[in-house]
This record gives C-alpha cells, structure tokens and sequence, in this order.
C-alpha cells in the first residue's frame, strides 16, 4: 500500500509542512526509517536522530522546533503514528470461527455464535462463551465461567471456576485467573488454609499481559475495572478492586484488598501492600513500595514511597553527608582555637 | 443453609454477648455486610466499619473494645471466621475420579485409585500418580515423577522428570517444577552450561501458587518443606532448602543454594541471594534484599536489609539532614562573629 | 561408571595432589560428599567444609592454600566440576524422533527431519520446525514461526506468530515469546492500544527460563543476542535489543526500547528503564533501578542505582547522622558557652 504524504495528513488530521506528491510505502522508528518511510518522534530523546534518520517524513507535535524537509504536525503523534502501523502493517488475521476437533467442550457449556476455539481447549460445566469470541489452544474454562463477547485468549491461558471474563478483552498466554487468593493462618500447630470461595470480575475492555495472575476472592470478587491495562507478570491478588483505565506496569504486585480508584498509573516493579486506597489519578514511580494510601493525583516514589518531591528531596540530602562531615570537622577545630584563647 | 447465632457460637467455641436467636444465612465483608449476614473483625483496620456495617453479627478477638448489637468473642477471629466460611460458602466440587479419553499416559507410568486425570494431561514414563491425586487439564509430568495421594495440580502445570511431589499438595495454574536451574559459566569464548541433574522434593501439604517456578537441584535436590505456601510469582533457583511451615508472599525470589529455616515469614517482592541461611522463624519485610545470613527470630527490612529496628532508624535519620545543614550555617555564623571579638 | 583419580585429573586437565589409584563414583557437593564422591571449592563460602567433608577428593583452583588428602588443582574448578557432573550423571534421555498423534500441525507448515512433536503440541500455519528439534507437549507455535534446529522447547511454552527461535536454544515451561508489547496511549475519552506488529528474534545458544515473557515488538524486533542465558521471570519489553552472551538473572526486567550491550550481566530483581543504552560488560546490581545510560564495564548499584563505588559511600554516609547530630549538639553547647564569655 502507498499514499501520498496529502493522504497521509488527512488521515491523522494533521498540518502538512512539505511535499504531499511525496509517496510513502511503510512505517519505521526514526532511527531505521528510509526514503519512502514514515516515521514519528513523542519522545524528545529521539529529536536527535532528525540529523540522521533516512526518513521520507515525520509526524511530529504542534511545537516541534526542528527543522526537516516533510513534518506532519499533529496533536498526538504517538497516536497518529500507531493510526498508521494499522495502515501498513495489516496484522495477523485471527483464526475464522470453527471449533477443533480436539476440544473439550462440556455438554453443559453454553457457546455463542462465530467463536473460534482452538486445539485442546478445554471448557468445563455451565461454562459460557459468548459471540465472536476467540480462545487459542491449550486453554482451560472453568466451571460456570463466563468469556463475554469479541474477547481474546491466547494459548495456555488458565481460567479457574467461577470467574467473569467480559467483552472486547484480551488475554495474553500464560495468564491465570481465579488462583485461589494466599489466605492463611499460622496457627500454633500447622498453617490453616482460608477458603477462597469468591471469584473475578474482569470488566470490557480490560488487557492482561502474559503471565499475570489474578487470585480469586475470599467471598466477593476480585475486580479489573472497565479499560485498565496490565503489562506482563502483574500480580493481582485477593479481593482488590482495580479501577476504570488504569495502567500497571510490568511485574508489579497489589496485595490484599487494596483498592486502586479509576485512572491510576503504576509504573514497573511497584508494590503495593494491602488494605490501601491509591487515589484517582495518583501515580507510582517504577520500583517503588506503596505502604500508605495515596491521595488523588499525588505522585509516589521510593521504598518506602513518599510523595515524590519529598523523596527526591531526600534522596538528593544524603549527598550532603561528606560535605556536612567535613564542616563539622572544621568547625570542631575552629572551636577548639577560640576555647583556648583567653 | 441458617444458622442461629447460638449454633455459629458452638462451631466457632466462642463467647456471644447479644441475641443467640438471631439468624445467619450468610458470611461478608465487614463494609458490605448486610442484615442476616455474619462478618469479623481481625486487622484493627477495619473496626472503623463497626460504625457502617449493616452485619447481623461480628467475630471479634476476646479484648475487642467497640459495641455491637451482636457480637461472637473468639481467640482468633481469622480462623473462626474461615470455618464459617466453608459451612456457608460450599466450594465447587473437583471433578470425579476418571482419566480423559485425551490424555497421553505412559505404559510404564503407574496410577493408582480414584484419580482424576483430566484432558490433554501427559504423564511420561515411569511416572507415578498416588490414589486420589486431582489433575486438571493440559498438564505435564515428565519421566520417574511422583504425584502423592489426594495431591491437586491446577491446569496448565509442568513438572519437569525426577520430581517428588509429596500429598495434600496443591499447586496452582503456571506452576514450573523442574526447571534447570540457572547455572552457567563465562567463559573466555562464550558460556559453558553445567549440567541440571538433581530433582525438585515438594513435602507433603504445601501449597504453590500460580505461576511459581522452582529449579531442579545441579546435583542434590531443590526441597520444600512440609506445609510451606507459596504465594504466586515465587523464584526458588537450584539447591534451594525450604524449611517446614514458611510463608513467602508474591514475587519474592530465593537465589541458589540458600537454605530457610522452618517457620520462616517472606512478605512480598523480597530477594534473598544465594548460599546465604535464614534461621528459624524469621521474617523479612516486603521489597526487601538480603545479603547476608539473618539470624533466628530477627525481623529484616531495607536494601540492603538490617535489622528491622535499625533500618528504620536509619531511614528517619535521613529526614534529619535539611535541618542539620541549617544548624551548620548558623553555627557557622556565629563562629565567624566570635573570631572577630578581640 | 568408576575413574580413578590419574583419569579424573586427565579430564579436567588438572594437577594432582595426592593419590591417582584413589576411586571416584560419584560426584557430591562439599557438604555432603562421602567417601568415593568427588567435590569442588569455588565459592570461598565453601572453604571451611574442608574439615568436615567426607570427598575422596576436591577440585580446587590453583592458588587454594588448604590442605586435604586428594586435592586436584585446575584453571576453573567450576567449570572442571560441571565436565564431571556429565561423566557422572548422565541426563535423562530426550524423546526419541516422532510426532504425537494428538499433535495438530496445520497443512502449510513445514516439519524437518529427526523431529520430536509431543502430545497436543500446536503447530499453525506456515511454521517451520527445523530439524532436530524437540517440542515437548502442549507447546504453542503461531502462524510463520520458525523454531530452529536441535533446539528443545519444554511443556506449555506460548509462542505467537512470526516469532524466529534459533538453533541450540531452550525455553523452559511457561515462557511467552511474541506477546503484544505494553503499547497505550491514554486519550481523553479512555485508552488507545497501538498495534504490536513487530516480532522476536532469539538467536542461536539462548536459553530462556521458566515462565519468562518477551513481547513482540511494534515495528521492528525485539532480539536476543546469541549464547544469551535468561533465567525465570525475566520480563522483556518490545523493541528490547539484548547482545550476544548477556546473563540476566531471576525477575529482572527491561522495559521498552532499551539496548543492552554484548556480555552484560545483571543480577535478579533489576529493574531498566525504557529507552536506555546498558554498555558492553556493564553489571547491575540485585534489585538496582536503573534509570540512566550505563557506560561499558561499569558496575551499578542501587535504586536509583548509581555507579557501585559511590552508591556503597552512600549508604554508608547514612550511618554516620546520629553521630552528625550528637557533635552538632556538642558544639553548639561550647558555642553558647563562649558567647556567653566576655
């Protein structure tokens, strides 16, 4: 497929500043991009590579300064650019609907129409799946679980008893949900285990990277709000509430009950101990550890996390210990001196 | 099912002040539990709801100090709240015994009575499945494994050949056991593997949550101790040694050939290096990194972590450095008027 | 199988302290070994089991000072003892040649010769498995994948669509190659998703552990370098570049788009940054944050990690504050006192 640059600004509803006869056959990062290739920069770290890249044009913000022979200004150029990945790069098709012959399909479960169910998948009693649905091989359905429509499972996902799964989400392989939460007590004669006998809720529109797991509820649900968006290995664990559109990066854990408000972004390797409220809005620094609730809005950072001023603050401080050492060395003799004199 | 408060006071053996004839047909959530339902109180967190709650009745600890129409004073209202839980909540049955018509068993493996062996299980040669053991779907048993009796293993587990898994264990979706451990070594043209050949014990009743991963032995094996649970996301590399009735909590790893006392508590995302020993019925502090042996009983948290008492004190000392600069800017003031003086 | 001690030294190219008729049929670790079992010292740690060991003999380095009855010195007594463990141990044998016949290998796939395919396996369409390889069961391989030869892919290993695995490479169970990358672009009205239509390339000789997960790229994609070993849980973003023979140790990860230089180790629970460059040999720390450009051949430590030696002054200077804060009291005490003076 080729447009001409004029094309091109039309569809990201942009400002054309150069040639719209210029032809442009595919996408690239700015610094891979060739003639006939359209790139993009978000990210003022990449401003650099204008000297260099081969590209036939760039999308770039409304007050980008630099100056190149084709710029596309845009609002968004993040967003205009991944407009036209889905442009050049037409993905992957799914799979059409059909079901393998290798699936186990309780005689209880309730299919919708135009669903593809892959090779070894396996769908226990009073389990649903819903229209349009898609689940690659080697999945497992529990009982009485339901996958709503147009929703995605890639392989060797494991979905427990019980648990809710709605539509337009997308499941990414290795992922659980339903694990039984880590309810125990230690008693003076053994552990005692707590019966985990709630389920999950994971709301439309919800992404669950590969490897997640999400424990199931004690008595009510565990809940992935409307929207929200998990990278690879989160850790879900029981009865936490996770609001609408929220972000949690990679390898991060929530702990015990903890709730998280709508709008909520939580960077790589972040945990959050348990029975907390992080506000609406409120972010989390990468690696940082959350051990009190978090007002709306406020921006958390360190271990433990502060509000990030304060910690950087502090983190900044301990670099003043040489120096404060060698004015107290200094003072103490000057002190000395004038105790001496007379 | 219903209960009066007088029968749920005899199954929970504990002290009721308010009306025995009251009726329970159900357990909640303190902040969610309504008329007829029963509620508890462990984490002083939570009393605030006393004030909210539309609870029936509440299990509280024997000091417990707020009023309540009814109330059920207990030693420990966890547990007793958890034995209510199984009377009210009646959790999904597990499947029958029988084997799938899909699963791939080998002639030489041996299986013994009332199992379940589910669809899509391989169980490779020579491998042993004790009386009783449940096997969800899609899972794999390598060669001279042993799967004890009444055992349950969620669907989509591997465990790697010459693996003991002991009884009354559970081991949830994504669970990796066997693994080769990570041993390599630099050398001057490249990196040179050593061999992974011990195994990987699992005692009896310990319970590993989604998505663990625990290494096989280089020589000797990886080991788990009888009654230990293991949250979800746990690394426990080659040689490891955990003791008996230990608690480690998500996304906390356990490096090489590091050994764990018995009654030992790992709060969440906490990395112990390797060839270090944790005595007996220590704890360690979520996020945490241990680098050296912790003594018996002694409570560790930082990185790298101390002492818990110690650490903290560190960490509040940090808070003390603004103030500290602005003492020295007046000391030094006024030392350079008493060097003026005559 | 039994060697003598002159044959053993042969192996291993080493020097003999001691008795070559002495017989060895076992290999052990130093803290266990008896009486005809052979060990190795290489960690110092290990040194003092010397006095209580029961080896016939110890693979030792050639400046080792401690005296024992049969000691053989060599270059790397690590690397020494992992040449013994294949004498010694043989590993259990691989599946033999052939193709499961619950295996579901679509039509345009290509297979090569001397293969292993096991139980549920999924091969889709125009994938290619070269030859030699060996897929245990219920392995996942998408649409125009390409898994190299004599390279051994464990049980329920994910791999999407247009991903190329090497030769000589392993993935262990639960690993995810080729997941979509955590690409979102937070609008106004909710969350955009940008298409992930890149793929992943593992070069040759990587070995990749338990329940790892390495995103597909946007674009481009993303590469592991040849002879890179991964242990479990390691999280590789989109766009990631890792070099040639890097180690990455337990639940570390790297976010999007950074590049990680030739012979790089980093250490467990390391978190990277997006967008960074990691220079040629640089190491990282156990549960360092790295947030900035590392330089070749530096060592970081620390969260945010800064370069070891400064980040050690650092935490060592906290120490120092209570002192800080007694000398100022002292001084300010003397000073009150001088001013008071006439």
């Amino acid at each position: 497929m080729t447009y001409t640059l004029a094309q091109i600004t039309r569809i990201v509803q942009g400002i054309l500043e150069g040639d719209p006869e210029a032809l442009i056959s595919d996408v690239a990062e700015i610094q891979y991009a060739q003639p006939g290739e359209l790139s993009f920069i978000a990210n003022p770290k990449y401003t650099k590579f204008v000297a260099t890249t081969g590209a036939e044009a760039i999308l770039v913000s409304k007050d980008f300064s630099r100056a190149y022979k084709n710029l596309i200004r845009v609002e968004n150029p993040n967003y205009a650019f991944s407009l036209l990945i889905a442009k050049f790069r037409p993905q992957i098709p799914f799979p059409k609907p059909g079901i393998a012959p290798s699936a186990t399909i309780a005689k209880t479960a309730k299919t919708g129409k135009d669903i593809y169910i892959g090779p070894n998948v396996i769908i226990d009693e009073n389990a649903i799946i819903e229209d349009n649905a898609i689940l690659f091989g080697n999945i497992y359905v529990g009982k009485e679980s339901t996958i709503g429509s147009a929703t995605i499972i890639y392989p060797n996902v494991s979905i427990y008893h019980r648990c809710q799964i709605g539509n337009n989400v997308r499941i990414h392989s290795g992922a659980v949900i339903g694990s039984d939460g880590y309810g125990f007590i230690r008693m003076e004669d053994g552990i005692s285990k707590i019966p985990q006998e709630g389920g999950v809720v994971i709301n439309d529109d919800v992404e669950i990277g590969a490897n997640c797991a999400i424990d199931r509820g004690t008595l009510g649900n565990t809940v992935i709000g409307k929207g929200t968006k998990l990278d690879n290995f989160i850790q879900i664990a029981h009865n936490v509430k996770v609001g609408e559109y929220c972000f949690i990066a990679a390898q991060s854990g929530v702990a015990g009950s903890t709730q998280l408000a709508n709008g909520v972004t939580i960077a790589g390797q972040v945990g959050i101990a348990g029975h907390l409220k992080v506000g609406e809005g409120a972010m989390v620094a990468a690696q940082s550890g959350i051990s009190k609730d978090v007002a709306p809005h406020t921006i958390m950072f360190g271990y433990p996390a502060q509000e990030q001023k304060k910690a950087r603050r502090e983190l900044i401080s301990i670099r003043f210990i040489p120096e404060i050492r060698e004015r107290l060395k200094t003072i103490e003799k000057e002190l000395e001196i004038l105790k001496q004199r007379k």
